[in-house]
């Protein structure tokens, strides 16, 4: 369960930064290496802690001080893999232990070979800390050794300041502290660092540095520890004193390292995707899915949420889409249910700003942003960066017209609510949420002769811009309006309001072909060859070829939108219809989103075209984990993760949840032999151990669970064997 | 006359790019290496753009975009004299032509050998204008090469961002352009590059760059020139606009050296002090110093002025402080009096602010600011940095005492008048300067018994603060009112309230053991062993042993205090009183600042302690250009720079001006054959050429021009001859 890294190459450091993020939901420390490299990009980031810099428009998530740059000299040499002799060196993310750590054996100018090991890791009990450590050893004689580190407030992301300076103080003689204020948000952050010995301290601009000099015999080690605290007047009061008396009290490098270790081994016991079977890249991908997903998201704190990237980057400035309910989400209800309830609460706390931007628009309800930070304004830029040739801007029309996230969160509420049966969430803050969505629908759609139509939209393909009844987007709108019939969430009039929408509103139909048209016109576009294009999956390299207004034009996907409906709605749509649009819509999609590939990964398993699902999934994996030296440089591919773990529940493993009821009929590729997982379906929690030639599932209440086995319905009591027919 | 580097060493690295500066006045590039590396400080600084960032107290000169950086790619690999093997390398900024000019030959990992020659050279004609080019020439096998550079905003003072990206853009395939502002102020800023050749564009984050790729011949060269406009709205509308346009109708690389060529050929022609002798360093020195005053003032602008590292680095903030007037200006005065003039009109324009500063502390007239930036208002921050032990800021007292800036202001102004007769501007404004600054003083001084004191204040020397009767500044503050009486400057009562102050201002006389009191206590303060803390002259050392507050209670001078009335009011103080006092206070000065040392060689040459003055000397043409490898970090010393010129000039050469005449009385060095220097002196372009045996002094003018040489008055019509007596 290791994410390697077997020889430093400058051209991948970003991305391995971004893989080998360490971190706990509260903050995410990015990989990078501990001295400065060209074009090296560092990076630590807090939920939540975002920041609109002077003269931007949208808020971003801050790149919080440097803590973990070390800056080490061998008999005043300077350490650096890349000016140094390296004779070995090897780096590795333990995902077992929550650990990275980096290994040189190098040889100094002078000839003489030293050990330089890096090792750092999160803090999974104190969520406010971080333990770094560096151990020098001296193989074949005596060395001076100089190593200088601090923390680090000229960190900016790429130039733009975030902070500004409020205090650096050292306390005796082996802590030293930094209090900032972010610009706008006016959030204080408090940053302390302890030493396990004493150390000599300089502060300058916004930087405060503690430098230790020992002479090293040979085969003896030079240990330095750095305790980080990290405090924002988001959770706390006085995050400075805060983070300070925390540091103050701090523990060892070992005694932190041992609780993450117990703390991943048992999240890897309770929540692990096991897999067996030819492809041990298979489980790594699986692992470090799992791995990402938990280091991103809060654990117990509804007031944020999870970004674009996670905290592995700046990518999309940090914020939240509609990949979090939908991609993500999933992942949490059926491991942490309670984790997956604050998400939603991070959006029911935002709902007047969803308000508003209904209200902005002319519309009723609520609106949510298409990109979401902590204040709950839309934060999608208005136009897109300037066209150097032209000098014009691009208008971005997401927040304008991608409106399906409305719907996508009230889907996710009937997910918790189906999943949990939380009737007090549903109750107190679910129903308000789907009444305020289903009431933006009711004023977002038009009457066109006798029934309803949803016109200028953007459905998840964001190739095709202002299309009118995009079959996700009407779909999803009825479902949501439907909800809210269900859950009668509204006053009389409202619901009969529904139920005239739920009538009269216009659902695409399999044409003559079956095929369902994506949207209206989007059958009668002209198909173009998409070999080269499909080729480079994420380069978005059409865009070379075509505008994007000519894009527009073409039936080309940039990514699962019909097929998006497919997977969500799967009781909707027959299998032949599956097949039919999954092979027609794949044929006309790039795939330029990560968020493509797995979902119609799980729509092949469900037609049962196994192999190609699994190439699906395997290439879905690759996102992050292939060989494209900068696809994940700005962080990782939040959603593409939770995806992954989509395709093998809801896809290999078929597991579906409609109306109330679980339901699994496995389809495992054939290079697997067996897959096991744990899901929590209406607080049981469920284990499953699927093989080729056996379904079991294992329960440890007591109380009896009705669930559909490949169609037969069984009562599942503590454990359910069922022997798998042919294949 | 060059300065060079003859290995490339990471710990001169900011060193000589601050002494490599190239510039105009107008801006400033500093030397840096085309290429990143570990710790180097990039900046460029054009003459008033200051701003004051989000949460700081003063403003700052903003470190402008980079445009110098080029990345190189050989085969792939990064061109980097760190890790690729480096078979030759010079670097020189010739002084002469106004170049920087790089030669590096390398070997590839491949084993190809490779020519990478980079310059620069900054436009002398149009200002906004600086020329670069990159030769790159394999030798022994054909080579792919990358080439990317451009316009990068992301460039901070030291992480502190002083600019929002207002536009990038691109023209045609050979030209970038960029347009910032700056956060505070709102100095608009364009810059454009033209290249000779079409390029690759991208655009991101506030950088705009372009790349060249091309596939190059054994002994044949890739030549690339990028040819940066830099335009201002302190200077010009729309900047933007004006600097692209310049660009598009720019020249080639070598007909921008060609002019600069010229014009520094016409520079040291005219303005150059000659030293023949046996060291070349001195000559060295001087060449150095002259280039950097040139560079550093600008050179028909009125709005601005000169700052302590000039344009070479952020070091002080880029502020104005007495530096300017007392140590720069009469290189100006007599080689540029024009340039001298707008200095003095940089401080009436901001009258206003030294007005609302004496209004502040309750005193009437204008109280200059200590420190200067572009409003004029006081820029001293109030309190230092914090301790970061105690976690309390120590009070800045400069801006609340150091009020001998008032009368340096007016000295210079008198300075000025005497040297260029410009009645015009003494009547508009020196008198208006003089009156102001008077007023000042009248109101600050304090009746003791029958006569008047100056309590509370800080003379030059900065280690003893909040003193009573600094001799400097009482002598200083004498001669400022003196000058109100002598042009009438106030109406009569007023002019009847100077010459009350006159009368009764307390003027420290030498006491019984011939010693001028630099204060009333400091000659009864215990004295301690410098010789420590003169070894290392700048560093501050003794700050390490002895709080500031303990400073102040010791005999210790940071700098020349009673030694610089000696130098300014020469015609005050006898040969044996300036013997006397030089010797006991050079013993007591630590000369931690560079303003020290060239001063205190002027006055031993004006007691003819030859050896010492030369020694003194020398020490202090090693303030930038001396082996110390941090001492210029943040930019070269601007006034050091000044005072070497002064020490030639009023030091060995022996010239003073007082009352309107002009006296030389040489005496050379022993080491030195022959001095000569241009010299102007009431519109005549005088030429002195000085050897050990004789004295010529030549004039081209007309008219008859007295002197005074050795104490006897001439009659110089067109030359002057005499043969010296003696040594």
């Amino acid at each position: 369960m290791k994410v390697e890294e077997k020889q430093f190459d400058l051209e991948y450091i970003n991305k391995y930064a971004s893989q080998m993020t360490i971190g706990n939901g509260f903050f995410g420390i990015r990989g990078s290496q501990e001295e400065d490299y060209r074009n090296q990009v560092r990076g630590m980031f807090a939920a939540g802690v975002y920041n609109r810099p002077l003269g931007a428009e949208s808020a971003e998530l801050v790149n919080l001080p440097d803590v973990i740059r070390w800056e080490i000299k061998i008999d005043g040499e300077h350490f650096s893999l890349e000016t140094m002799k390296v004779l070995a060196y090897e780096r590795a993310l333990d995902l077992e232990m929550g650990e990275l750590k980096r290994y040189a054996l190098i040889e100094t100018a002078q000839g003489k070979k030293v050990e330089v090991i890096t090792c750092r890791v999160a803090d999974q009990n104190n969520l406010h800390q971080a333990a770094l450590k560096v151990v020098i050893k001296p193989l074949t004689e005596d060395c001076q050794v100089d190593v200088k580190t601090g923390i680090d407030g000229q960190q900016t992301n790429f130039g733009t300041q975030q902070l500004v300076e409020k205090e650096l103080r050292v306390f005796g003689d082996d802590l030293i502290s930094a209090s900032y204020q972010t610009t706008e948000s006016k959030i204080d952050i408090g940053i302390a660092a302890k030493f396990n010995k004493a150390g000599v301290f300089q502060a300058k601009n916004r930087r405060i540095t503690a430098s230790f000099s020992e002479k090293i015999r040979k085969n003896t080690s030079f240990t330095l520890e750095k305790i980080i605290v990290l405090s924002t007047s988001l959770q706390q009061t006085d995050p400075f004193k805060k983070s300070i008396a925390q540091a103050q009290k701090s523990v060892s490098y070992t005694e932190i390292l041992e609780q993450s270790m117990s703390y991943w081994t048992d999240f890897w016991h309770q929540h692990r995707i096991t897999i067996q079977g030819d492809s041990s890249f298979d489980q790594l991908a699986m692992d470090f899915a799992a791995y990402h997903l938990q280091i991103m998201t809060p654990r117990n704190d509804p007031s944020v949420s999870v970004g674009a990237k996670g905290l592995t980057g700046e990518g999309y400035k940090g914020h939240v889409f509609w990949d979090t309910e939908i991609f993500i989400l999933p992942f949490f209800l059926y491991q942490f249910p309670e984790v997956a309830k604050n998400l939603l609460l991070y959006r029911y706390d935002r709902l007047e700003g969803a308000r508003q931007k209904a209200r902005d628009y002319h519309y009723q309800g609520a609106l949510f942003p298409w990109e979401s930070a902590h204040t709950g304004q839309e934060e999608t830029p208005k136009f897109a960066a300037l066209n150097i040739k032209t000098g014009t801007r691009q208008e971005v029309a997401s927040a304008a017209a991608e409106h399906h996230i409305s719907a996508d969160l009230a889907y996710a509420v009937q997910e918790y609510v189906q999943a949990t049966e939380d009737q007090s969430f549903l109750e107190t803050k679910g129903k308000t949420l789907i009444h305020e969505t289903a009431a933006f629908w009711l004023s977002r759609a038009v009457k066109v002769d006798d029934h309803l139509e949803i016109h200028r939209v953007i459905g998840p393909d964001e190739y095709t811009e202002y299309i009118d009844n995009n079959a996700y987007t009407n779909y999803l709108a009825h479902y949501n309006v439907a909800l809210a019939v269900k859950y009668q969430a509204g006053d009389p009039l409202f619901l009969k309001e529904c139920q005239n929408f739920l009538d009269k509103l216009y659902l695409p139909v399999p044409n003559k072909e079956q095929l369902i048209p994506q949207d209206d016109t989007y059958l009668s576009k002209p198909v173009i060859d998409l070999t080269t294009y499909k080729e480079r999956p994420g380069s978005q390299s059409i865009l070379l070829d075509y505008a994007r207004s000519e894009v527009n034009e073409l039936q080309v996907s940039k990514q699962a939108d019909l097929v998006m409906l497919l997977y969500l709605l799967p009781e909707y749509f027959s299998q032949p219809i599956v097949s039919k649009n999954l092979h027609y819509y794949e044929n006309k999609t790039i795939h330029d989103s990560s968020l493509s590939k797995a979902i119609h990964a799980i729509e092949a398993c469900r037609i049962q075209e196994m192999e190609w699902a699994y190439h699906l999934f395997q290439e879905a994996c690759l996102i992050d984990l292939g060989p494209d030296p900068h696809s994940s440089d700005d962080g990782i591919h939040a959603a593409s993760l939770g995806a992954l773990w989509l395709a093998v529940i809801f896809g290999f493993s078929g597991i579906t949840v409609t109306n109330g009821t679980l339901s699994i009929s496995p389809r495992l590729p054939s290079a697997w032999e067996k897959i096991s997982f744990p899901f929590i379906w209406k607080n049981h929690r469920l284990l499953f151990v699927l093989t080729k030639k056996q379904i079991v599932i294992k329960k440890e209440t007591k109380e009896t669970l009705p669930i559909f086995v490949n169609g037969d319905q069984y009562q599942l009591e503590k454990e359910l064997i069922l022997e798998r027919r042919g294949k």
